[in-house]
């Protein structure tokens, strides 16, 4: 267990570094009898995949994964599935600066530190590279629940300064920043072109929801619903806040007002988030997470080489000017399998998951 | 695996209900040859007991912690270590109501739900009482840490609308609030008095801080530190957010603004909050978490009963109209925890932490 | 995780030395509603008692267990569940000399080389007086299987050189040795009064057997279920051998006389011991455990101590002849909470175990 | 944690059925540094490779591996190594039979329980062609040992009713048994020839031991060494013994003959195999592993098919009629990561393991 991978009962453990043949991941513990084909994980796959539009970056990777174990004639069999992707665009760059320099705010300076050795060329094991396989792996768990009438998906909430009012799903889908109000696209277009120009790099804030979960998925105390959601999300590439519900907001809260009133027809508000006591109370589940904005921005910057010298850093190559835009698919996934992996010890400990428990959704 | 355990190498593992006989925790994976005494986890169990103030609740628990295995003329051995609280004032009260009926935002509703059979005295296995425990441990792995260095403290940074910028950790034990400034206090007190008479509660926001951390603790990609450690201050009752460093501050920031940079001096900015790549880089540790307001408040509050029927309810008792107050002890045991778990991990993989590498600690 | 727990969904911590105040336990994962009580523990724990004949250790401990949390009214309530159980007679010996020597065959050694500081008072850690809580766990883990028509019982099959046929059940709890014979008791009791005169010790072998237990229990390929039980079989005091089936008898064996054929009545044989792939067949699982003479006897052996010199060591006080006379209850504990184990992780990934499935047990 | 992963802190998951597209594997936790390249990890897949003498199945398979992450110039990077060999050789039978019938002691009948849903094709994920991802991830496991002194081998002892005593370590890759005895090579080549003519099969016996292990690697008390060895060991298709030291022998033994007296020089006798406790005591661990005679033999067999009904089944194909003569580099493989994890485990909890404990072997 040191650190590649995560779930208790659905475990996800993965492999690749960004310059390397290959990323891959093996799937443990997924129920037997799932319809499932590699198409079911291109789908999200393509979602995250780089190179889609300008505001990212320009590295070309087809991401296409093959499923190598775990399913036969079309359906999961119980047994561990087997995920590769090869990387094709890794280009052999001249590596001799960055093999010498800590860039600001990577993982440059502690993987060398932590590890002594280690492979430098585009971060690495550190790049945000790795994240595709926790996207195939999060299209299994999303399958899984789907068929069980919970759906996953979520939105850019904030660019930048821009904040972000959900208006509809439909427009999720159709623009290269996952936002959910149409009329906002061309104000967000016009930011990033701005930010291209000034070389730098912005944050941004994703929301994810999780609609039809049933009440009592979650294990208190330590491993808590919203606990292993904080884990999975913070363990996201430049993610440097999680929130429940209400989150920070509930600090200037009264309880009188933050508390859910519940009706025989439903909750009254959602400021829990649908977490109750570390446990699922069939409410929407809503989380939102804070990403950094990339240090690989190509205005120097002061720092160090690993003699401790002074050196100016320009970080070029192919990045993310907001890697906020790709991380909704990324934030998916890590609540499907949080979710998945509940489900299973929910199962494990208590029997059958009651999806006829009547749920106290909001009015 | 069922939840009741956090740590992978150092592990806590806990037991006990508000209502019932004792509290209990299992300690394992602590180095052997560590100075111990029950009066080292007496001081922070007394920072965190109830009824010290007129600001918490009123139940009277000496919290006296006995160790019970693991230590031998005055050391620990290197097995497992059995702690032991026993309740003193449980009080047997008319739980009638509290028993058919959930109150809103507790966690009657889901534990119903999820284990059909629950002890709804003082909220059994979900109140608050249980992080007597937490901190116990905690007070273990602050020790061991403490002798290589490593101070963990926290405070109070916001009290409801109330934000407190600190000045100094001296004022932090001088108060019921763990408020870092003491001209403040007087105006928390005040705020708290009225409180009370509006039968209301309120959240709170406590930042917890490591310094001497050396560079390398954390293990990518999942169990990186920032992860393990949202998933273990996200575990503690009431928290509804988790930030470190510049937190959801990040969102809006620009590359040039956020990154870090260096000097052969140290860094001249701390917005990673001391983790890069999940990793620690040597900087402190910054961590914030938002406490939600308690939601037993006497104001009448709609609900239903375990028939579904609407009922009001009043929720009577000794309970803490901020549970923030008395947050910060364990806020810093959870940090303690992982950074511990995470020093033998590395330790484990890597070989002894340097504890020499130059620290770039902020100018 | 650092050894004091064992199973992954339903597992078991415990803490405890020989000459301690306490032994403990925490049993996470419990299925809630499960009605239990002290006596369903008691039962167990008196038929591994000490003191109870002749022919064990003369200490006198009552093994009172008491439940702290985790049952309500009753019931299980799904919670963590708190034991303990207070040490009463741990007599205060002359240890000067057994702490600065290494008894033959003992885990002083290796304590002491691991551990820099160890409890060297009667063994400490390692005293098999730690086997009270698996077998107070165990109990738990009996209870549920029993309500599913599982049934868990043991014998010794081999004392020193004599070996024991199995005759009947009810004879087993008629005899301090667990012998299935009742013609054979005299026999035993012959060879132990020798022994103790001999001032010597000899090691017994103990068959331990599961009935009722569903088709499909296992998590091949590492976590098989027979690999599961030889874990926590192995890992009892004083066991050296695990044999699953026809064990080391399979060696000799030819494919056509070891495979177990099937008919529609059922199995034709059950040399496989009830595990084929690492999965339960329905058939009984049988399960066998060597355990070694207890290197505690006043026959004078060479030695040395910490200081590297040679000495003589004569171990006094209060042991067991043959540890294996009181073994049974632990192994059956040890194969209840790994079947217990595997039913709840079964049951996560796969849904409810099937208790219709024909099972095609032995004709 | 489905049953797909060994180890705690150096952990091996893998996946990969007989006749899918590849097998593969994940080794996360091993330390950074390491010098290795794939020809490290192909001598030992070579000594395990199917077709390398007329007494093993006929099926040709390379077992080339490839290291697709976490080396990096030539050393471990401290990143999860992604490990992968491409199945070449899965003929496409005719599986209209194995499809629908159980072959008596395969795991087809439980497989089909306990998934509903299987890959039947050569067994699947059931068939030992899963072993050749221990045997890579062990190569791991053994270089690291083998650069601090400690060696790992194994022998044939026991071939069906054939007992071999060690000679010499040159004898046993000297021939297609692992036979420590060159003159005893001819008498086991006739008996196999006879084996085939019989159309039968026969089981084997393994030891495995391991020179050169520093004391103290082990964590009491359910993860002693000898535990996880066990554990390991006992998870090896058609094993079904293991013992430690003088295992089953240890039953007849009287205390004053087991205890391996100590002097200033060595140990006078290693009947303890090396663990006392739980933790190795610096003398050679020893290991014997009993491996049933397969059951996929030409000689008809009576069984049942899915539908209930009585059948009876011949198994065609290319089977090894003694599964034990490829198992050495297996059961060494599986020591090796055993070794490792507790090696790393150890260095977590307690610092350094001391190599320079004079460790008191054998004389």
């Amino acid at each position: 267990m040191s650190g590649n991978t995560f779930g208790k009962l659905f475990t996800v453990t993965t492999f690749g570094e960004s310059h390397g043949p290959a990323l891959g991941a093996i799937v443990d513990g997924c129920p037997p009898g799932l319809p499932l084909s590699e198409a079911d994980l291109q789908h999200d796959l393509d979602r995250r995949r780089p190179g889609s539009s300008r505001h990212t970056t320009q590295r070309k990777e087809p991401d296409q994964v093959r499923i190598l174990s775990g399913v036969f004639e079309g359906k999961t069999t119980g047994t561990s599935i087997g995920l590769l992707i090869e990387n094709t665009d890794q280009r052999s760059n001249d590596y001799s600066k960055i093999k010498e320099q800590f860039r600001p705010a990577h993982a440059d300076y502690t993987y060398h530190h932590k590890y002594g050795h280690r492979d430098y060329r585009g971060g690495g094991r550190s790049s945000a590279r790795e994240t595709a396989m926790r996207v195939a792996a999060g299209a299994i768990a999303k399958k899984y629940l789907a068929a069980q009438g919970v759906q996953i998906r979520g939105y850019m909430s904030q660019l930048g300064p821009i904040k972000i009012d959900f208006k509809q799903w439909e427009s999720v889908g159709q623009n290269a920043f996952f936002c959910p109000d149409p009329e906002r696209v061309a104000e967000l277009e016009a930011y990033m072109d701005q930010l291209r120009r000034d070389q730098d790099s912005v944050g941004a804030e994703i929301t994810v929801i999780a609609e039809g979960v049933p009440v009592g998925l979650g294990e208190p105390v330590f491993d808590r619903l919203d606990a292993d959601l904080a884990h999975g999300l913070m363990s996201i590439n430049a993610v440097k806040g999680v929130e429940i519900g209400a989150g920070f907001g509930c600090v200037a809260q009264r309880g009188s007002e933050h508390r859910d009133e519940m009706t025989p027809e439903g909750f009254l508000s959602n400021h829990a988030g649908g977490v109750l006591g570390g446990i699922s109370s069939g409410q929407p589940i809503v989380a939102r997470l804070a990403l950094k904005p990339t240090s690989s921005i190509t205005t120097p910057g002061r720092s160090i080489d690993i003699h401790g010298q002074a050196v100016e850093v320009i970080t070029k190559g192919r990045h993310d000017p907001c890697v906020g835009i790709r991380a909704t698919p990324i934030a998916e996934a890590m609540m499907a399998i949080t979710l998945l992996d509940h489900w299973l010890r929910h199962r494990g400990q208590n029997g059958e998951v009651s999806v006829d428990t009547p749920r106290l959704t909001q009015r």
